[in-house]
Parts: structure tokens; sequence; C-alpha cells
């Protein structure tokens, strides 16, 4: 938990209560000494759900856990905890996931197949889930409406700040609430591997308007982000809705035109978690913003996109300030979709360095020097065939970042 | 030029001369001061040629240039620069490479399309091949036939090693000879990017017979490696057969039974031509053999291994002397391929950590410990579905990759 991300937002957002969810933290020392390592959020009867998960062929013990209790489309509570994944921990992660389903069923009063379990933190260590049974009567009694910082910060393994994002939109001439919170990619600490993220909101909606919006709200937020390319064995993305604000309709059909103000507003907190995912990347120290247009199409500007963002080349030119549009050259070339050098322009904020497949000759290497000193670097590449277009985040590739990820046991 | 790779081999290897092959370096100064910058090999009438080249979909000019040159089969001569890659630079790039063609062409009375044209070093910047004049007749004048070391050190960049392999194998009851240089891969240097390659050998093969046996050599070595999965705009491998071995047999079929020996012999020279390369990756400190077993294909196990070998964790682990497993049952899981993660087995050297998809209950730390902080390590991951396997080699990430390509404008 060493010094802020530069790119922290200068504080966390004023989160209003949602009528519905409750929720409270403790210190059950998985693995951490003396902080909070268990969040517990309880819904009121008749809240729907919905959830993405990585795309992991080996996902966690808690990932599977999810997968099937979001048969229902109902939810009743949800427990993660930070320290341990209890991934790849084979029948004990089984295990683990049904004890700390009846632990806290018991106490919640309700079944376990109403119950939602995250575990973020070392991955092929075993989970003590044993050490749930301390805590799960006391989170339960504790638990209150106005604790969104709290339960951000108690997932939080080595993220260096805790993310939040809120909104409060229209839903057929009420007013509903969103709330979401997030914990960082990226595998952030040694052995670690997990993007987690919690949106609730009071609107009655049914789990398949749920899902669909979900599904839907993921593909240009956190299905646009890449800190360093390596999927998790553990991501995870729920959404809760309880259904308490008062005189809002009921909405049964994904395709219902009420809910295109709520849409929008979802994917509005969904961009701004999944952006501080970013800004809370390891090492960063620039939040670079990607754009791909004129392409063939929009899948093939997001492959384009993605081929720059996880560029190592791009990434380390950007954290030495350096506007290296050879190396952006290179990873268009490489992604295998459709381009023609002698077409491509290439921007670093509103600078054009290449046209035309080559040098722009009236650009300034001074100018963009200035412009590269930014926190927040905007790469903009016209591939000049057809008209797709597509934007991805990502950060800088920094020292730290090796640092963090091998330096740790020396 | 820095300090030389920890990984690097004690000596040059003693090549032998190619008969009907001669060569000469000169100091151009497209970029660097006081050095050798060019390349020229000349081949006898007669001489065979094939090549691979770079999937990049924005290839250099000289890459072009090559592969139209190629359909002729045919070579007389090389031209290698390095300093300027002749990359993403429009129309001058291809007058350059014209350029360069006819003045080299004049120098050693053949035709332009006899010669081959490779660049490797800056992006984007125009080519001044004007420069060749002033040093193409005395290339050709002093071309001679054992200047192989010398020709591996003109064509480095930022290498801190020049590499060179060979063999002797019979053909048809006649020894023949196989000699390669490379440079390194990785756009070792800032802003720079390619990797290049040049085989010879004297044995009498038709065109044909040259490129299959190329083609399906490079796919098990040079397309197995991988330093930070940024393919370049310039990768160019091209392999000369002069024929003048005496008393060997001409061969025309690339089936013909009498290649096996020498198939095996070039594909041992382009392996070692290979892991020369990795052993060169910016800032490597460890040479990382990726063997994955039990895939339900060698394809999907390349995909497989590719996807450990690129993984950034995987990579900064190693570089950090640390058997973190974890990260590579994530690198399985996003690969895509079919996997299981509760039959996965992991071993690093002989030591299996992980087994059926759980920690190994005999895995030592010490001994793994021990294990990681060897120059040379051997990742093993059986799949448990199949029988295909695949081996590829790469490096550990190190924060001098980051300062290297980073930080060199400070």
């Amino acid at each position: 938990m060493g010094k802020v991300s530069p790119l922290a937002p200068g504080s966390f957002p004023g989160l209003l209560t949602i009528d519905g969810v409750r929720m409270a933290t403790a210190a059950a020392g998985i693995r951490y000494r003396n902080r909070q390592d268990v969040l517990v959020m309880l819904f009121d009867k008749g809240t729907t759900a919905a959830g993405v998960f990585t795309r992991s062929k080996c996902p966690s013990a808690a990932v599977d856990w999810c997968r099937e209790v979001l048969a229902s489309g109902k939810a009743r509570a949800l427990m993660v905890n930070s320290g341990n994944a209890n991934a790849f921990t084979g029948k004990k992660g089984k295990a683990a996931t049904k004890l700390s389903g009846q632990l806290l069923a018991k106490a919640a009063g309700c079944k376990p197949g109403d119950i939602y379990l995250c575990s973020t933190g070392v991955i092929g260590e075993p989970l003590p889930a044993e050490k749930f049974s301390g805590v799960v009567d006391e989170l339960v009694a504790n638990a209150r409406p106005d604790g969104w910082e709290m339960a951000a910060r108690a997932i939080m393994t080595t993220d260096t700040f805790p993310k939040g994002a809120t909104a409060v939109v229209d839903l057929g001439g009420v007013p509903v609430r969103i709330n979401g919170i997030a914990k960082g990619a990226g595998m952030i600490a040694p052995d670690m591997a997990t993007m987690l993220s919690f949106v609730a909101t009071d609107a009655p909606l049914d789990a398949p308007v749920l899902q669909a919006m979900l599904s839907a709200g993921v593909k240009d937020t956190f299905n646009a982000i890449t800190i360093d390319s390596d999927t998790s064995t553990s991501d995870t993305l729920l959404f809760f809705a309880t259904g308490k604000a008062k005189g809002a309709p009921r909405i049964s059909d994904p395709a219902d035109p009420r809910l295109k103000a709520f849409r929008t507003a979802l994917e509005g907190v969904l961009a701004q978690l999944s952006q501080l995912v970013v800004r809370d990347g390891e090492g960063a120290r620039k939040l670079v913003e990607i754009n791909v247009t004129g392409a063939t199409s929009k899948k093939s500007a997001r492959r384009i996109a993605m081929s720059i963002a996880n560029s190592p080349l791009v990434k380390t030119a950007i954290a030495g300030e350096d506007a290296n549009w050879g190396r952006i050259v290179a990873a268009v070339g490489k992604a295998g979709e459709p381009a023609d050098r002698d077409r491509l322009a290439i921007f670093f904020g509103d600078i054009r360095v290449a046209h035309e497949g080559e040098r722009d000759p009236a650009y300034s290497e001074e100018a963009t020097s200035a412009y590269m000193k930014n926190p927040e670097i905007a790469i903009t590449v016209d591939i000049g065939l057809g008209k797709g277009r597509d934007r991805v985040w990502t950060c800088d590739l920094t020292k730290e970042y090796v640092e963090i990820n091998g330096d740790y046991r020396s």
C-alpha cells in the first residue's frame, strides 16, 4: 500500500445510499493483519442480479460459484474477501465456497443459493473459509446503508486508492440511483489477480433487463481497458437492483424505451469505474486514451486499438514521454487487421505527427514533446480505410511495474 | 552498445567459408559515426534464394522490395544497412530502395532485380540512399569469402554481440556447409525495429526446395521466439544457395529423401540463431524455454506457450527469480485454447509445483527458489487433455527493458 497513484482523483465521490442495500466490513485475518478484509452486502428481498465474469479458461472457485448462483437472477447477499483469490485451489477451493455460502446464509437468514462470493488475492493458496465463522454474525448485525467508501477500501489488495462512481437518473419520471465500486486490475500485487466491481441500483429492473444492460455496458468500458494484457482468473462484475425506488416503474423488457437514460447513466458509471482501475494500474504515471478511426469495422478498430494499448514498446515510450509514432505503426501492422501503411495518419493530442504513411512535414517535435509531459495522453490513429472506430484506455509501462511484479522477494 | 548480455555465448563460432559467397562492410555514415554500417554479400551466378518476411500489415520499403525480387528465386547480391529501417517512409522509401538497387547493380555488374535490400534502424526517417554511392565500388572490390563475423557486426544496431551459427552436413554423399548470421529482435534500440537473418549454403538446391525448407524451418525456430510480442515492420530472413559444393547432387524436388540430414542441419542453424536473438533480448538476464504438453493440438500448444511467453506478469516474476505458477495458470486461462484447470500440471525444471489444478503437496519452495537463480529456466505445462505439444523461447522482463525503451530521451 505504498504511495497513492499520481493519477488518483482528489477524493472518493459522494455516494448516496441505495434503498435496499446495507453493508459492513470486518477483519477476518485471511492474509492481511490489522485491516478490514471482508465485505458483506445485504440486499432486500426481491433484488435482481446480473453479472459478467472473466473469460479465462481457468477461473477461480468463486467465479464458478457466482456463475451457478446467477442462474436464478436473484440476490440476497454478497461476500468479498481480499488477500486470497481462491483460484487454482482444486477441490479445496470448491469446499471453501460451499462453507462460505453456508456460514453467511445462516447469519443472514437466506439460502446459500442467494449469495454471491468473490475472492481476490494470492492464487493457489487454500482459502481458510472457516475464519468467516468468527465475523459473519457481526457483519450482518452491523450492516448499514452508508458504507460505500469503507466497502471500496475493504476489497483493495495493493490498490492505492478506493474506487467509486455514482449517478442519479430518471426512470419513468422517477429519479433512481446507481452506485458502483471497483478494485484494481493488473494483478496489482505479487501473486495476486483480480478485478472486481460491484454496482447497485434502487431501480425496479427484472434480471434479464439488468443482464442485457450490463453485458452491453461493459463492451466499451471494462472490456475496453488494459493494464498489461494479463486477464485474471477472477474478474467479476456484479450488478444488483433492489427495486426500492418509490414510484419507479418495474421494467421487464430490455427493449423498453424508458431505459434510455438509465442505460446511458449506467454506462457512465461503468466508464468511470473502469478508468479508475486504469488510473491505479501498476506503476502507472500516465492515463492513455487510444482512438482508432477509419478502420473497416468497430471490431477491427478495437483490435488495432488493443494491439497499440498492449504494445510494451508503445507503453515504455509513453513512460519516457516520447511521441514514438514508429512503434504505433508497428503495433498497427502486427494487429492482423486491414491497414494500408500509406494511408495511416497518427495524432498525439491534436498534433498530427504522421500523414499518408510518412512523417507529417508540418510536425513540430517541440510541441509534441511538450504534449507528452501531460499526465493524460490521447493518441488517435486514422486507418483511412472505412468508418469503423473505437476507443480504449491503458496506462504507461514503467520500471515500477517491473519492480512491483518482479522484485518483491528480494 | 552498452554491456554485453549476460546470456551471450563465449565467442563467435568458427564459420567456414561458403564457396560462391563473398562479403565486405563499409562505413556509409547513414546514422552511426565511426562504425561499419553497410554489409554487401555477393553471390556467384546460379545462386538460388528463399525468404520469409514480417507478417506486419505495415512492412518496410525494403521488405516490399525483397518480396518482389524473390519471385525470380535468384540472387546475385545482398545489401544491408543499419541505422535506418526505411520503414513508414512513403514514396521516399520506395525511391530509396530503387536508388540503392541501381547503385549496387552498377558496381556489382548485375541487375537491380537480382539484389536483395534490408534496412534496420529508425522508423519514419527517410533513408539517404545516395550515401551508398560513395561505398558500393569499394564494397564490391573488397569482397572476400571469410568475413562472416565482420558481417554479423555490421548489421547490429544496439545488439550487444554478433550472432552466427554453422553446420556441415552430408548431401548425397558430399559434405555441404550452412552458415547463418542474425541481428537482434525486440526493437532493441529506441525507435528501431528489425530482426534480420541471412543464411547461405554451398548446396545445389533449386529455389522451390530452398523456400520449402526455409518456410518449414522457421516454424519451430524464428517463429517460436518472442522478446516482447512486438512484431517488427522489417523482419527478414533470407536463405541463399550457391550450388558450389563440388560433387553434391542438384536437388529440384522439396520431397527428395536426400534432403533429410540437410533439413535437420538447417533447422539446427535456425534454432541456434533464433536463440541467440533471445539471448540478446532487451535487458534480458534469463533465457526461458516454455514447453507445453498435453494440449489438444500442436497449434493449441503453441498458442498457450506464446500466451505464457508474452505475459508481462510471468516475465517479471522470472526476472524476480520467483516460481510464480499462479501467473502461469492465468496465462494458460487467457490463451482462449481448450484447458481444464483441474488437470493442469506445472513444472519449473524438474520440479512439479502444481498438479491436478492445485499446489503439489510435495513441492519444495526452497528447491524451486534455488532453481530460479539459474540463467536458463525451463517451464513445462501439461494441459492434460491430448497429445499436442510445442516449445517456445523467450526472456525475462527487467527494469532495463523499460529503461532501454523509455528513458532514452532523458
